[in-house]
Order: C-alpha cells, then structure tokens, then sequence
C-alpha cells in the first residue's frame, strides 16, 4: 500500500522507521513505557530537559512555553481555557475574584462562569469535545444532537483558482469576511458575551482544504489585538512538517503570529505553545491526571532528529511541487471530474465533480494500493508522510491517472 | 518511598512490575509502539480480539460494547455525546433529522443542537474540559472563568459517620437529596432544557471521598429510568479494583446498574462501556483521529492477568481491612485532628481538623517517605496501588502515626 493518508495525518515519518524501533528497542527508556506519571504534579526528574530539546526545539516564533496534553481535542479545549483565564484577569485589572465569583462558579453562573465566546469560522474543525464542537463547523453530523454554546461564526473565505486568476475577487473576499469578523465582535459584545479569543486553522483541513493568503492571517490577527481577543492558531492538522514548514503559520512571515498554538497527531502528543502572558495564574486551572504522555514526548525527539537528519523539510517541498504540477496536469487532462488543485508542501487536496464521484475514486484507488482520505463536500485531500519522495509521487499521479481513465 | 497516592490513582500495579517490563521488552509489541493507528477508521487486524481478551472481559454487567478514548475527559465528553445523541433519537422516535435539525446545528442552534442538560452532584468531579467542567463542582479554581452551561446540579449525600451511629439520619439525607434530584428533572423539563442522562461517581473522589449507600445508587438508577434519562457511572477514580470488587458499582449488587460507565487511570487507556442502545446510530458521530491508543490495551491486558494471577482483589479486600482498622485506631487516639474514617477496599480517607492541618500532615509524611494526597476541603485520601499489601499497610500506619504523635 501507498499510504497517502497515514491515520488522518498522524504518522509523521512512515511505519516502523528504523530509528524508532531502535528508540523503542532501547532497554533505557522501558521504564517511561511502564510507569506513566501525572505529569502535572510529578513530573520526572529531567522531563524538562526532555521538552526544551523536543517541543520547545521547534517552538513558533514569539513562544517559550509549551503544555502538554493527550490528544488534539483536549489541547484545545485547554487552550480556550487559558484564553477564557486570561480575558477574564484582564477585565478583574488582575485583581484576585470576589466571592461572588467563587461561589457563582461552582452552580455554573456568571460571574463565575462567564458568558464568554470563541469566534470560529464556518467551515473550521477543532476537535469534538463541548467547547471545541462549539467551533467546529465542517460537518453536521459531527455536531447534531449536542448541546452547544452561543459563539459567534465567521465566514472563511472561499478563493476561486486558479488564485492568479482571480487575484481581484480573492482579495474582495477575503475583505468581505474579515469585515464580518470585526462586526460579529463588536455584535457578541453587545450581546453581553465577548469574544475572549479567535480560532483557526492555517489550512482548513477536515472543511475541505480551503486556504487563505498570508495578507488574510496578518489581518486576523491584528483585529484581534485590536480587540483584546487572544488569537489561537490550530496547527492539529497543520503543524509538523506537511506544508514544506515545521508550523503552516510560518508561511505568513510574521515574528509575532499568534498567543496560542496547538498541534497534536504528527507531533505525536497533544499540547500547545502559548505566549508567557497566557499562563494560568494559579496551579490546578489548566490540569488533568496525565497531561500527555512522556513515552510520546521521547519518540517525537527523536521523530524531530530524523526530519532534521533527512532534511525532510526539503524534501516535503520538492515532492509537493512534483504533486502539485502533477495535479494541475491531471485537472488539464479531465477537467469534467478534477478542479481546484491547491496545496502546500504535500498538504494538498483537488475537487471532485461530485461527492458520489469523490467516493468512487477513493475506493477505486484503495483498490489498486493507494490510501487516500476525503475532507470537505466533494475534496480528496493528499497527506502522505514526511518521507514522500518524488518517486512515490509518480507511483501515485501513475495510479490515481489510471484511476481517472478507468472512471471516464 | 512508599507510595499511597499512585500518580492520582493511575498506576494499577505499582511501579516497574516485571510483567510489564517483560512485555514493553518484547519485539513483538514494537510495531504497536510505533505505529499508532487512527482507531477508528484503521483498527490492527487483531483488535476486536485485544479488546474482547482486555476490556471486555472485565465489562461491568449488563454491558457488551466498549469505546476506547485517549483519557478520562475525553471519554465523560464523548459518553455526555452518546447519552444525548440516544435521547434525541428517541425524542425523533428514531426518525432521521429533519432539514432544520442539520442546518441549525451548524451554527450552535437549536433544534439541531439542542438544549439537553447533564443532571450532576455538588462535589462530584468528571474532569475539565468545557463539557465535563459543566457538570464537576468540587473546587472553584477548576470552574473559575470558564464559561458553562445552565445543567441542574443535585446535592450528594453528606453522611454522619461512623455510620451505625447514624442509620436513621443518612436514610433522611440519602432520601432528601433523591427528591432533589427528582425535582430538578422537572424543573429543568419544565425550563426546556430536559435532561438526557444523570453522572455520578460511585465514591465522590476528588470532592472528598464522599460515600453514599447501595440503595441511594439503586433508587437514583430507577429514578433515571422513570424519567427517561440515561445513567452514567464515571468509574474513573473508582474503576480497576481498589474497592476490592473490580468497579465500585459491583457493591450495589445490581444486574443492570448503569447505561454507561467510564473509566481511564488504573485502565491505563480512557473510554467507556455502554449499553447496545446508547451505541451512535451513524459513524462518525463519536469519533476523533486516535479514539485511545492500542499500546495502552497491551499494558491493560497484561495488568488484567497480573491482578487474575495474584488475586489482587482478595489483596486489596485484605489490606483495606486492616488499612479501616488502623484508621479507626488512630482516630480514637487522635479524635482532635481525625475523623470520619471512610473507605471501601483501600480506597478510603480520613478528614484532619481542617486545611492547614491536613497540608502540613501531607508533607511530613512526605519527608518521612510517604506519599499521600488531599481531596475535598480537608480530607486525605489512601490510593495505593493493588499491590499494597498487609505490610505496606503496617509500614503505612507505623509512619502515619509517628506524624500525627509529633504534630500533637
């Protein structure tokens, strides 16, 4: 099997790679296999250590401090917390809270519990837990039946390709939702609900792909200063090596580019960086029993020295564009089924005519050894490993073109 | 050191057991180590086998079906998404959703995402992540700040102890606290916001090792029945046999004791069991990228066999014994610092005259070689691992002593 899909994007350098089974294999390291700490109050002696030379070796600019977490949706859900903490100081002058709203938390009311909102964009996915559901809004099924909060929803934008076509209408568009952004701020604050932050993805992923342009996110962020609101990036999907970057957000060339960002999958354990001023002012706010996992942290250090190793950087830029020249091809050649070839690094993804069609190729494709995942309406998106060469990207443009005869 | 407290009760079988070493050394259980699938669409060829020999052959009764999750949250958040999404399918008369309810959930309203609540109890603690916070409410700094939903919340039994001094009082308040409950179902119907499942603990862990009778658990599980709202049993603190029965519930001597119970900790991996008819009715409605982590099944499966092997339940039967009767004894000779010595198995605790004290006891016991930890407002609780035999007991109690004879 060619895995272009690799556990939704999780495996960063390919099964059973040398250098981790050896890591594995190591007689040393059985001792953090067995014996999982609670790592927020006894973490093991040299843990630190273990994370400058991990994590924090690849922190985005403007970070210094990382926490750990088990999966992707509790980093986010942390992540909102100390968003929801943090504007919450702001607005006490940091002065420490009154009884009312000591008490008032414990019934679920505010003050305690404050009528605070994350904006989300349509479109985005951040996880399937209450709060991340609550700005998650790719698919409904993934959110029927659950109970939600009140936040406000802005529109991502939808750009036509081929982008250097419509370099007029993108930028209007991209205008357009920004503009909805600073009204539905100034809205929720009306409505007695501010927004204490702003989330979203580099590349919409589960939604189907969609990207923005760089000029898009530095805008983003800086309503959000404008407006008190912290900005968390979601690099879950992102992060980790697939745009030809190590974070997705460094293609927007900012020192400063956001105060939260959380990744998880290719980096193995949950977590995320965020800026000094976000750290919880009390111990027990942002907690849980585990708070990730050492035995994850040890095997994404060394995942860290094999991308650096293998300049695998590089080589995620080289394949991605030997993929993405492929797939402008391949939308030249079949221009009834294929549309909207976009990408970055080998995260990339094409349209499909229609949703029946997409399904059709998919399994076709499986059928003749290829692994690839849908996204979106009607999007095949391409996620191989870091370790996808140029010539797995002929082995896959050969199959999926036989793929495309056969269906014509 | 000797370690009563376990990683917030999470180690089952102490520290480096050679079962476990000798497992992690096996060759065999690389490929597991580092290929972690997404469970949910890719599960290893033989996993409905490791689940079936692990998880499945300690499901509490009445229960055949189990789902994985990476931790404790995540499983409470995806057991709440089960119990509402069985609700409101029942509420359809399993009809599909209509129109409205797909688009309206897309943007965080109603009827698609609907107003549902989570009945729970004062002092009950079901983790931090903004769905579960909503229903924990044992200290305000978990809940400070974070904004919640508007989920009725009953009071949990305070009982007198020692408890055959009190028969008649705790019946009263066992009794008081179920019309609350009732009351609040009605109430939160008539508010709109129905509520779809209740969530207790068996033992109130976190809150403070607050303990109710077998027949409160039995009339709040018909209590549940009658108004047709799921019932939740968070094993997660009492889960994996320090009670000396595999999961507390097993006390209440019930064929049928709950829809769902959760569990994480000592289980070394997060999910929950359930009931056919709380099973989602489409994929992709409980679901993220990992849904727990085989490594961890490996682990369990194997502690399964140790605590068969060494009859660790009888262990534990043991040594909670002795543990209550050295409590008792100490309480006696200390009646001015310790009361309400409470416990099942080894899970047990003992209030101290109140914070300072208790704080100051935690560390000199420390710095004389025990770990212990608080919960509640001024209780310890005992979480050793299953292997705390007689001797650690006698070793325990010696020490305990010598701490409270010099802070006399």
């Amino acid at each position: 099997m060619l895995d272009v899909y690799t556990q939704i994007s999780s495996i960063p350098i390919g099964y059973n790679h040398p250098a981790l089974l050896k890591l594995m294999s190591n007689p040393n390291n059985l001792s953090t296999l067995v014996n999982r700490p609670a790592l927020g109050i006894l973490p093991p002696e040299n843990f630190p250590d273990k994370i400058t030379e991990s994590l924090l070796s690849v922190a985005p600019s403007g970070m210094s401090r990382v926490q750990t977490m088990a999966c992707g949706s509790c980093s986010n859900e942390n992540a909102y917390k100390a968003m929801f903490i943090w504007y919450r100081n702001k607005e006490r002058g940091n002065a420490a809270p009154v009884d009312d709203d000591l008490t008032s938390c414990m019934i679920n009311k505010s003050p305690g519990c404050p009528d605070l909102s994350i904006l989300s964009f349509m479109g985005g996915f951040h996880g399937r837990t209450l709060g991340c559901l609550a700005t998650t809004h790719s698919k409904a099924i993934h959110k029927l039946d659950i109970p939600s909060f009140d936040w406000p929803i802005a529109p991502f934008p939808r750009l036509q390709y081929p982008l250097e076509e419509f370099t007029r209408e993108n930028a209007q568009e991209e205008a357009r939702c920004l503009e909805e952004v600073e009204d539905l701020i100034v809205k929720w604050r009306q409505k007695g609900r501010p927004v204490a932050g702003i989330v979203i993805e580099p590349i919409q992923a589960e939604g189907g792909d969609n990207h923005a342009s760089p000029d898009f996110f530095r805008n983003l962020r800086n309503i959000a200063r404008k407006h008190g609101a912290a900005f968390h990036v979601d690099e879950v999907q992102t992060g980790g090596g697939a745009t030809g970057k190590f974070w997705a957000h460094e293609h927007w060339g900012m020192d400063d580019p956001a105060d939260i960002v959380s990744f998880s999958k290719k980096l193995l354990t949950g977590g995320y960086y965020h800026k000094d001023e976000l750290q919880a002012d009390k111990p027990y706010r942002i907690f849980n029993t585990w708070m990730g996992d050492p035995s994850k942290n040890l095997l994404l250090a060394e995942v860290l020295n094999v991308i650096r190793r293998e300049n695998l950087l590089e080589e995620v830029t080289r394949s991605g564009k030997s993929l993405m020249n492929g797939l402008y091809e391949l939308q030249a050649q079949y221009p009834g089924i294929l549309s909207r070839a976009r990408g970055q690094g080998t995260f990339c993804a094409i349209d499909i005519c229609d949703d029946a069609t997409r399904n059709s190729l998919l399994l076709k494709a499986r059928d003749k050894g290829v692994l690839l995942g849908g996204c979106g309406d009607k999007s095949i998106r391409f996620r191989p490993a870091l370790i996808f060469k140029e010539y797995h990207v002929h082995m896959f443009l050969n199959i999926f073109n036989d793929v495309l005869a056969q269906h014509k």
